[in-house]
């Protein structure tokens, strides 16, 4: 069976942390590897109460230079150093990220124990931040009040599954058991061509997942998400605060649940909501009748797709 | 009945935040006014789950520039701008504090939208940091590995309560009600002279908060801090790490002890304690063999005294 991606949700709140909510930050799991996207205050202590492997943690990304996206990263990146980390570790962000790690550095008077490689983003325009054997990671701009990147993180095509029956069947030898997953047909000793589809099952699918915060309500995303087996999306706002999410260029929960429906996701996670709202039914509610494969994010939680 | 004062634990852990624990910080109501002292990562959430009444926030006390006791002040600082404060607010740190206030004004590129008043407090010397009609703060040099002070919070002498009955008996002017508090005799209309003492009862005593984190053992602290109705000292580590504890100029829950009873303080709470420590029990049973009356820190509770 194919492996899920798993997102641990660890903060769903926006710029004010609530009773209920802590500010914007999420781990997705994928391929061995722990991503961070965005790191509120606090990340590191929802970190260390879910017992996360930070090991295996060496991507952090930063969608945009607000506070309640990042404040939390200069004592999750001592906390890091603390606990003996010393391999790299990769943050992607806007360029004026870099500086402010810089200064953090400065003040406290020592680095982390451990470098870390900063990978700017171009907030403008589309483009691949990370890129491995298995999986990418792609920015694309979002519309908000100062430069915004959503994330899509998805698998590359993954290979064909062999038909092992066939294969004993045509007496493949082992040795081309690779190729044949890789697409190629078989040729015999004989010099007789078995074609690849003879011997093979479909591969599984590859998954995505994208995140789109903060951000008002924008069509121009829909072909970065489009298909997304999740979807996270900003739901800052009930549609009765419709004119002050336009103003602050956030999103309501409705507008959210139309971008997940025209962009044609699998699933919807909502969250970054306003801490004005003590009840979040209403929100969800509102999303659920244009889109009802919608969740509310839930602090701590993890979602596998 | 005399007022209390009302200290909370936000958080009771060391550098590194664990389940149970987060970084340093602690509410002081006193007189009406609330006194945040040190400001580690996520005291903002912890304040905003405690309902604190920020309106009365005018005044925070940072030790020192470890980032386990300031990493929470941008956050704080934004989110009281964002919850509408104009009234200035005092924050007491030293001198390289001011300019990491204002790096964060100038990288997310606006202010807090209400002045901070930054009042330097000498690391060396004690010096009373503030000081009003019915209190005042002194700040005392703590043993550490950079510059840190402790914090004394202490109620002037309170008037003399009036004697009602006696003042009744001698036919007392109201107008006179304030003088004799303040120790005055009263002198009748005929020239007899009433002793102070005759028309009044002891005053209310004045209450002492000593607040030490982080420190060595220390003696010369002593006389600051003598007779102080409730302590709070660090003790990140149990004896059993007393070497660890000299290294990196921490206390054991021993050495707290000691001093609370060296210091002759009614009362002990430890706190600031190592991540590496699942049980506290055994820490808080070294202390209270050497000073009975001593509590461990817990997180989000209130102490009254």
């Amino acid at each position: 069976m194919a492996e899920k991606l798993k997102l641990t949700i660890l903060g769903r709140g926006a710029s004010l942390p609530s009773k209920t909510s802590n500010q914007s930050a999420q781990i997705l799991g994928m391929h061995n590897k722990l991503m961070l996207i965005d790191c509120g205050e606090g990340t590191q202590n929802a970190i260390r109460q879910l017992d996360v492997a930070l090991a295996r943690l060496n991507h952090i990304f930063i969608s945009h230079l607000h506070g309640d996206h990042l404040l939390g990263l200069p004592g999750l990146l001592s906390t890091l150093g603390m606990l003996g980390r010393k391999g790299a570790l990769c943050l992607y962000g806007h360029a004026p990220l870099e500086k402010y790690i810089q200064q953090q550095i400065e003040f406290f008077g020592e680095d982390f124990g451990y470098p870390i490689e900063f990978h700017p983003i171009d907030p403008f325009h589309e483009s691949v931040i990370y890129e491995d054997k298995a999986m990418k990671v792609t920015a694309f701009p979002l519309k908000h009040s100062i430069p915004c990147n959503g994330f899509v993180f998805e698998e590359k095509p993954k290979p064909l599954h062999l038909n092992r029956a066939k294969a004993d069947a045509y007496n493949v030898p082992t040795s081309q058991y690779l190729n044949i997953k890789n697409g190629m047909d078989y040729v015999t000793p004989e010099g007789i061509v078995i074609p690849n589809k003879e011997l093979t099952l479909p591969a599984d699918e590859s998954k995505k997942y994208a995140y789109c915060s903060d951000t008002a309500y924008n069509e121009k995303i829909i072909p970065y998400i489009e298909g997304a087996d999740c979807l996270f999306h900003e739901a800052t706002f009930h549609s009765q605060h419709k004119l002050r999410a336009k103003e602050t260029q956030h999103s309501t929960a409705q507008q959210a649940a139309e971008i997940a429906r025209k962009a044609k996701v699998k699933r919807l996670i909502i969250g970054h909501v306003s801490a004005r709202y003590c009840d979040y039914t209403p929100l969800l509610e509102e999303a659920k009748a244009i889109f009802e494969n919608t969740e509310m994010a839930e602090e701590k939680k993890s979602y596998w797709f």
